[in-house]
């Protein structure tokens, strides 16, 4: 996608209103318009990149070092007990909008969101094939 | 919890086994034994923190710049669709082991993981109030 077409883009430079919580030279932070629960937050790298394994890791460590600060602060504000950080990559992924972004999701007990974890077990011998391939990818 | 008991904790000792993706002096990486897709990886710091906010900010800089690479490397072996990066805190989220983990989670189209995504918009005010309440805790 081109940066011009980019709804998160164009509130990094202002043409789109956003609910600010924070915002420092590299980074952004504002409310989802769209939130799973109250006080579900976005924050961004300002420069667009598509996807997480894309940002410069200079970049990502300036954005995760605001990120713990920025969950405590939705946390505290929301009296929530617990939140997720979630990033999603790729549309198979659930990603909507095609610019980098970090979901802090405030959650409590019993509000059924996620609440499908589907999780199994390998059969003998595969979850050592399968590290094997992603350590020789690294 | 004590660090004596925690699992992640005797990962990172080698008291208990792991397929381990990756080790550096701060950062673990390893599969899941319990995915939710093939190739599920988590990512911790060795250093023993609960919730993500807790993590002082120069060692999540330290995961998170090498989060991407562990990323990339998982989505090219598994030749995924996209990837999810996911951090439970709390019980209330998700959070099973009190160590924080960032789980890499592979998808695919169709996949039905997280397939729930309940959005809804906030009433006419009530998003400026939220992000006020969260600013003041900034």
């Amino acid at each position: 996608m081109d940066t011009e077409e980019c709804i998160f883009c164009k509130i990094v430079t202002g043409s789109i209103p956003a609910e600010k919580i924070y915002e420092d030279d590299n980074v952004i932070a504002f409310l989802d318009i769209a939130p799973i629960s109250d006080g579900h937050t976005l924050v961004i790298p300002k420069r667009h990149f598509n996807k997480f394994h894309e940002c410069p890791s200079e970049l990502t460590s300036k954005i995760f070092s605001k990120l713990g600060v920025i969950a405590q602060a939705v946390s505290d504000a929301m009296k929530c007990d617990g939140y997720n950080v979630l990033c999603n990559n790729g549309i198979a992924a659930g990603q909507l909008v095609e610019h980098v972004h970090f979901h802090i999701i405030p959650r409590n007990e019993s509000d059924g969101i996620f609440n499908s974890w589907p999780s199994y077990s390998y059969p003998e011998g595969k979850a050592g094939k399968i590290a094997e391939l992603i350590r020789k990818k690294m």
